[in-house]
């Protein structure tokens, strides 16, 4: 067996279709976000503005969170040193689940290393809980949630992307006593477009089925104390499990479900991705623990990402770029091929110094590759500014279509 | 359906098996390891020993590695804003990566959110890479090397704990064309006994197998840079891919595999659970570097490490008591019984300040429920004496046999 051939064949189907990814290698510089210092391949150094993280409020250089980590770490040191069950549980862990159980009101919640874990971990271990669960899962979940819902071979249907009707027409075709979840998102990251949660939410009544909703995009950033959309529009009491990311919007890192206690305490104890691995480090927790307590009374940090999110939508608009836009505070710019959105990608941070991850295949469909800028309250005018001048010199250079927008 | 129900029956179960987890509340204080301070569910607070913990070699409260993480999180941030590649590879990744292959001399590695995700991960992927291909699995591997190997419902075949006849058999019954790996552990973390690597790797020879080493609880440890038992063996090279964690004996958080350039492009490419999860905190990845890098040249510290597990098996053994010795830093103290296991935990944490979590099934078989000591070069004089003396009264005191050792 030549193991190295298939290695070889497996990467060269990715050079192939133009999905090989390369790792742009950059550091963030504290206290001056967007900015940030790339280290190109050559290994020279270049300064930067970073347009695509996920670092939505700048919660990674804010100083709550920051004093939060290090005195974490002169408090008690680097690592928790062992699973939450021997002896890796702190305070620092207790008092995030509070906080986050607070932030959604639900009577608790449950840490993971990260929401993608939380997603896997969680959705595996629902059809153990209730055998026979069938899971209803939007077409555009997440891979994570495909990951989970898949992983143990229980039933699933998948129903089209924000689609009441058909999401209708597949549980009332399954047996009325199975148990039932709907699985789903409040913001989709790629096209930025919200769920009818409250819908979704009355079709779950009409069949008797759970609710998941992941607001990993959401977290910190909708909601009058960062509680996500479904706080926003007042249905978190529907929800029955929540899913959220400290990494984003709370700028550090870990995943969370939040729900009722028994349903906390049961994947607590069955879910082999929470009990077998080490919790995450005290001073992650107390960081996140700090971000989301600022972000429940801090709501002008949440006006002014919205405001930037429409300030870019509308200056882009006005150049007749085709940006994708649903009120929400992803930026995606339609580009529609992916050797052209490379192109565009590499330009910007060669030429302009601004640093956008192209998307492509099969992270989106093909003919909808993309730009996605997630504009943040760091960046200022400024910035702003060099960035819509050099998309306009680009898009003229490149000979890209202008008339044509993209929703 | 009635959902509470089925969670209430799911608990139900744990509690009448005795198998409901309580976490206990620790906060160890950073530069008194192993001291802790243990918050009871009464909120009371009180100094405890940890004797429990993965933090093998109190890395987690070494000055190397706080200060990285002090210096990363002033330089850079709290979080690292994105997926390694959307925004989240940073210097300090690279830096760790570049680390950690030159530890194992091998091309290249990679670094997971944990080496649970890291097993995960890569053993899931795996049949992708290599249609086809058949995992051999030891029985007592780790659970998310079982995740792994299930995930997507390859070949599996599980061969007897470190039963070279047994792997044999198995493999000597599949086609001979078939692409095989033999999936194992250096040192079993339960009983702390180590796999026969050098005969394994014969046997992967004789059939065109790749193997798959978890180092988990050996890096940092063993070989005289910390590169584990295979290191130490002189067997790196013979070793295609190696599982290792930043979360014990290094004493921050993470996981990585080394292996082949090819083969982390391979995995970095096509695992679900390294593309789409935020990359660790550049402070996480900074901590973990300093310390493989300190652990690299600092053997006084294995040394101590293995003199410490050395007195307290000698201590324990002189007083006839059942502890399990294959000459590892682990040391398993067999009381045989859920219960008594229970109430010693107990005991020990409420009479004596001693905290050491009781292991039960499913994590051992049935019978062999036990006391597991991790000490380490942090357990001063007056630490290991307390812990002797307490085991020796409470052996007395719950009349628990002597006689009969266990291994």
């Amino acid at each position: 067996m030549d193991f190295d051939a298939k290695l070889d064949a497996a990467l060269a189907r990715l050079h192939e279709e133009g999905r090989y990814r390369t790792f742009i290698d950059i550091e963030r510089k504290q206290g001056q976000y967007p900015h940030a210092i790339w280290t190109t391949p050559e290994g020279t150094q270049k300064d930067i503005t970073v347009w695509c993280g996920n670092d939505y409020l700048g919660m990674g250089q804010h100083p709550v969170v920051l004093d939060a980590m290090h005195e974490a770490i002169n408090a008690t040191g680097a690592g928790s040193g062992g699973t939450r069950n021997i002896s890796g549980t702190t305070v620092y862990h207790k008092r995030l689940e509070a906080e986050l159980a607070d932030l959604h009101a639900k009577e608790d919640a449950l840490l993971f290393t990260s929401a993608y874990i939380a997603n896997d971990a969680t959705l595996s271990t629902l059809p153990r809980l209730f055998p026979g669960l069938i899971i209803y899962s939007d077409a555009l979940n997440h891979a994570s949630m495909i990951e989970g819902i898949r992983r143990n071979g229980g039933e699933k249907r998948i129903f089209k992307h924000n689609d009441l009707d058909d999401l209708r027409r597949v549980m009332a075709a399954d047996d009325p006593a199975a148990p039932k979840l709907i699985a789903f998102e409040s913001v989709y990251s790629m096209d930025g477009d919200f769920a009818p949660i409250k819908e979704i939410c009355d079709i779950a009544d009409e069949f008797g089925a759970l609710t998941y909703l992941d607001e990993v995009h959401a977290v910190g950033m909708y909601g009058p104390r960062g509680g996500g959309i479904a706080e926003r529009d007042g249905l978190m009491g529907r929800i029955d499990i929540i899913n959220g990311t400290l990494a984003k919007a709370f700028g550090v890192m870990g995943g969370y479900i939040a729900a009722s206690a028994k349903m906390c305490d049961a994947v607590r104890s069955y879910a082999p991705g929470f009990i077998f691995t080490t919790s995450i480090p005290p001073a992650v927790a107390a960081g996140a623990a700090a971000s989301v307590a600022h972000l429940k009374v801090d709501q002008d940090l949440r006006d002014q990402h919205q405001t930037q999110a429409k300030i870019l939508k509308t200056r882009l608009r006005g150049l007749g770029l085709p940006i994708i836009d649903h009120g929400s505070h992803i930026v995606p710019l339609i580009v529609g091929n992916p050797v052209h959105t490379q192109k565009l990608s590499d330009m910007l941070l060669q030429d302009h110094g601004m640093y956008v991850q192209p998307i492509n295949f099969p992270t989106v469909p093909r003919g909808t590759e993309r730009l996605r800028f997630t504009p943040s309250p760091v960046h200022g005018p400024k910035e702003m500014d060099a960035l819509v001048k050099a998309l306009d010199a680009l898009w003229s250079h490149c000979a890209l279509n202008r008339a044509e927008l993209a929703g």
